[in-house]
């Protein structure tokens, strides 16, 4: 039998290169090998996106849009939403009492994003248990490994420590110890040099035209030190080369040459680029076009993902709810 | 229209003389003028049970129970089970966003029962957000008012701040703040003198035994200054005379005479004021018997009640999502 994944994304933005990167190109990989639950973490949008949720519904069905079109098999793997499956919350409740306030303050992650996120206003109730949510939706799935980075590892470590205590308090193995798959992922950064991220307005979307492709790119940073056309640029400092090593591996020692001969302009190397990220996005968009104008072919993965879904976790949640003594009605 | 009033027990052991006088018999009132939601709060009662949870469940049934043998009316008040209206969780994740966690660990009840419940552990996340749970709760009926003692008006406090909160982040009126209902209720002790409560093992429960009332009443503390019989008593500062002033107060002046003229020894006043709990007490006990061999009444009154309670919840959640701008699926 198949081992279990479980994977999910807030819904609070549209998708971009980094999130193709990051994670969609690892999921396509997890879906051959593993029995992959791929989540739309709407709660956990909320959590954060209180002040203006508005969006999150659409795009919730809109990176949908793109896991779909970027190959994520409806058919193997089950895709749903977070708040359409009721049990998440219970477990969410059910995992709330038993986790010491403590385990959740001492966080790093919490630590940090705290003192990071300015723009935000998460001194929220529901934000400090962030992590216990993401452990209801990993134990509901019973899944073995979870794909995460180095930063959400002590949020697995969470998890696995309610999974111990769980089975301290009521004697029965409901549930077992996730594991991590942490996943070497390339580095990619924003057309500004900075974190590809939506609140600094400076990614590649995974919808975004020929046209808005190619401007973006075009307003790329490149080596400042290469002024005029016939300087020698240093392509390890230059954010488009990183570009090629990521999306076109087997060019890069070709534009490696253009820049310290200074065979070719920045302009130009970027001219191609934009070509190639076009060329690499368009099947993705052809598909994507399709789901765009059969919203209905969504629903239906959407209603048959929760289906699925609601039901493993129904199961699950009569487990845990014998393993309370059927304290609970 | 009749005004909604929304009340709830949790469910975590047998009720006794306490909740009939602290509780039923101010809920008997309140169901003949207003439309009253009586709810089981059994994620309540998980908040603070969840080391041995077991019992809820059976708690629950047993407390309808007596509500129901008290004189509560199904056809006239919804009954039903916090756990199985899952909008509860829902609006209770909702609001978890909109709660600054200060509000709650800054609020009186938490910082007095992190003080005082040391027999349990309530160190646990879910614990702190009780009352946003309790928000929930009344929120979702729309209640416009709730019977509560001084004790807990600091949450009633935190529910009207989520109103307004609420308010004034998505410029909606979905609810309105609700009012308490403050409501002098005897005060009556346990048998060994100190407040009435399982934890101290000193309740009289509803469902007693004739032979358990009389037991228990004769092993009541009475002034300790009247050793022997033919010594004169102080009825103020004896416990069983309170009993008659909460039970028989018509008889209360001929018992203050018993005692302070030395009329009555103790024992046989003590088994007069057994004989009396017993008789009021029979009727209830007559109808629990009834529901007792009849479970499947209860288990209809609960469906019922549920289904009711479920409807209503539902078109309130409706309200919610459409404030956040239909961001939640």
């Amino acid at each position: 039998m198949k081992k279990t994944v479980l994977s999910g994304m807030r819904p609070t933005g549209k998708l971009h290169l980094g999130h193709l990167v990051g994670a969609l190109n690892n999921w396509l990989k997890l879906q051959k090998e593993y029995q992959c639950f791929f989540m739309v973490a709407d709660w956990h949008a909320l959590m954060s996106e209180y002040k203006s949720p508005s969006g999150i519904s659409n795009f919730a069905v809109d990176n949908v849009i793109d896991w779909l079109s970027c190959g994520i098999d409806p058919e193997s793997s089950v895709i749903f939403v977070q708040s359409q499956v009721k049990e998440h919350l219970e477990l969410y409740m059910v995992l709330s009492c038993l986790v010491p306030l403590g385990w959740l303050e001492r966080c790093p992650t919490y630590k940090e994003q705290k003192k990071e996120l300015k723009a935000k206003d998460i001194s929220n109730y529901a934000f400090l248990g962030y992590p216990v949510l993401q452990a209801a939706d990993i134990l509901l799935y019973k899944a073995d490994c979870v794909p995460v980075g180095e930063d959400q590892l002590p949020h697995l470590e969470i998890c696995r420590e309610i999974v111990r205590r769980f089975k301290s308090l009521y004697k029965k193995d409901v549930f077992v110890e996730p594991q991590a798959l942490l996943t070497k992922v390339p580095r990619l950064l924003g057309i500004d040099g900075r974190k590809m991220s939506k609140s600094y307005d400076n990614t590649i979307a995974l919808s975004d035209s020929p046209e808005m492709i190619t401007k973006k790119v075009s307003s790329m940073f490149t080596d400042p030190k290469r002024i005029k056309r016939t300087d020698v640029g240093h392509p390890k400092q230059c954010n488009v080369y990183n570009y090629y090593e990521v999306f076109k591996p087997e060019l890069k020692d070709e534009v490696y040459n253009w820049c310290t001969k200074a065979e070719l302009g920045c302009t130009e190397c970027k001219q191609k680029l934009a070509g190639i990220l076009i060329e690499q996005l368009s099947p993705i968009q052809q598909k994507r076009a399709h789901f765009e104008s059969h919203k209905d072919l969504v629903t239906d993965i959407l209603r048959d993902g929760q289906k699925q879904a609601a039901e493993f976790a129904a199961n699950t949640m009569k487990e845990v709810k014998e393993a309370l003594g059927n304290g609970l009605l």
